[in-house]
């Protein structure tokens, strides 16, 4: 859970709320609760924003709020393409001393999403967890692959499901084709693989098994922050209502997830996730489905 | 048709067959015979080419042989990523003088394919047509836009169908969203518009209508030199079998066509095309089904 100050083409916001946490409660918040979040702020995050999360069954009992210390901040410029940015500012703040606890009350929690930090802190948090989940999911990055890759392939091997996107793929295995990565990193432990390729979709790999399910093609991308933990809320929220892990189902999980972040994306920050109704979610599903159902039976 | 030499991080070929029409004949005559193919060749094309295209149902007869001149020739070297490449080599040849002539026994052809060459001579082939064909599709790329926008305009309203790349798209367009750029192009003539993004897939746009096909995730791509001609060769062949034009059935042959040139980047120019069979085919559009198929009673 952090601040975030956004600068696209289209626009710049003031400090608003953003962090992994807080896009994955919005999203999976729409299908399952409650949502059992960890995570930690400072003395600057806004009680109303605390209390707009509760409200949508998301828990803060492993929610540390540091008194005497700002919360985590990151200022962000997107170039014309938004796809690619630049850092203006990462203020670590309340982040450099995260020890995240699992609280009892969370213990039993079935689904697990570790958000993109240091693996060194995921792997505490899944050694906290008395009864193995159904599912650990996580994502992680680039910086964690050349700075701790000892951690990372400890961690690996106690997931079911990484999320990365298609250069941290290439890069934690060296393998330019895609293919070929995903068969390297379900050797390292994860026996789910989400790639993620931002405006060209996502790819899922399980044994000999892949599914593609894509972006839906919008006139606008207003802000992109927040896409890939939507996704990652959406994914895991459906599974958790569901309660089925099977390849079937992570499928459908993935629609779910692309719809998701395919609102997140049409306002700055979390604006559009707080709002969006059941309606338009089910309606959005649908458009993946005639964006991308076809009839072979002429062929 | 051509002679192309080729070089990719996993080989180098001489002189070997390509150009647009022979890879859209190649994947054309897996669904629709006779191929009326319209070309202009040198006196080095060999024989043995010419007897493969004609035993595939392929008629020459449009096709002219330069006795004094070399065909085109083009040399190109991939760089290590397969997305881009460098043009060592291009020898016009022939293809300087080339005017086009539609043979008699071509009149009343249904499904024409106009592939990427100066607009005007695009135009020309149209103008020679005595009766509308049920669909004209064409091709294009951004040399044309710099050098030859007029014309480009002139016979973008003269056609039902544009087949180009992303980047062709946003440069005719000036828009950088693919949905705006594709409006911004269905005013400019074609009813329907098919971009290409390479190992992204491809977009058909019609109306307000989306379809989206994602490219196969392959463990290696060999050679991409004639994949968009052989995909367009695939599409225009499956309409032309079925000669079914609705949106419903283009969806089906931009599967079609992707399953095609799945194969064609197999190997080194039309050297797979020559060989693949139709049960190779239409094992291939099952692996669709299979990638995008998914559940969504259960959401």
């Amino acid at each position: 859970m952090a601040y975030d100050a956004i600068e696209t083409p289209f626009g710049k916001t003031n400090k608003i709320i953003g962090g992994s946490a807080t896009y994955v409660a919005y999203a999976a918040s729409n299908f399952v609760r409650p949502i059992n979040q960890i995570s930690i702020v400072g003395y600057d995050f806004a009680k109303e924003e605390m209390e707009a999360l509760k409200s949508r069954g998301v828990s803060l009992e492993g929610v540390k709020i540091i008194p005497d210390k700002k919360s985590f901040f990151w200022s962000g410029k997107y170039h014309l393409d938004m796809n690619t940015r630049d850092t203006l500012i990462t203020d670590l703040n309340v982040l450099a001393d995260f020890n995240p606890v699992v609280p009892d009350s969370y213990q039993g929690s079935e689904f697990v999403m570790l958000g993109n930090l240091a693996p060194r802190i995921q792997i505490d948090v899944i050694k906290q967890l008395k009864k193995r989940p159904k599912l650990i999911a996580m994502d992680t990055m680039n910086f964690w692959m050349e700075s701790a890759m000892d951690d990372l392939k400890e961690v690996l091997k106690m997931v079911d499901a990484l999320m990365v996107n298609d250069s941290e793929a290439r890069q934690l295995t060296g393998e330019f084709s895609l293919v070929k990565a995903a068969k390297s990193i379900m050797k390292m432990g994860p026996k789910y693989l989400i790639i993620k390729k931002g405006e060209h979709g996502a790819l899922l790999f399980h044994g000999n098994n892949v599914f593609f399910a894509p972006a839906l093609p919008l006139e606008d991308v207003f802000d992109p922050t927040g896409a890939g933990d939507t996704f990652a809320g959406g994914f895991m929220g459906h599974l958790a209502k569901t309660k089925d892990i099977s390849f079937e189902n992570m499928k459908t999980a993935i629609i779910v997830g692309s719809a998701l972040a395919s609102f997140c994306v049409e306002k700055f920050g979390t604006e559009r996730l707080k709002e969006v109704s059941k309606a338009e979610i089910d309606a959005r599903i649908q458009e993946f489905v005639q964006l991308v159902q076809f009839d072979i039976a002429l062929v």
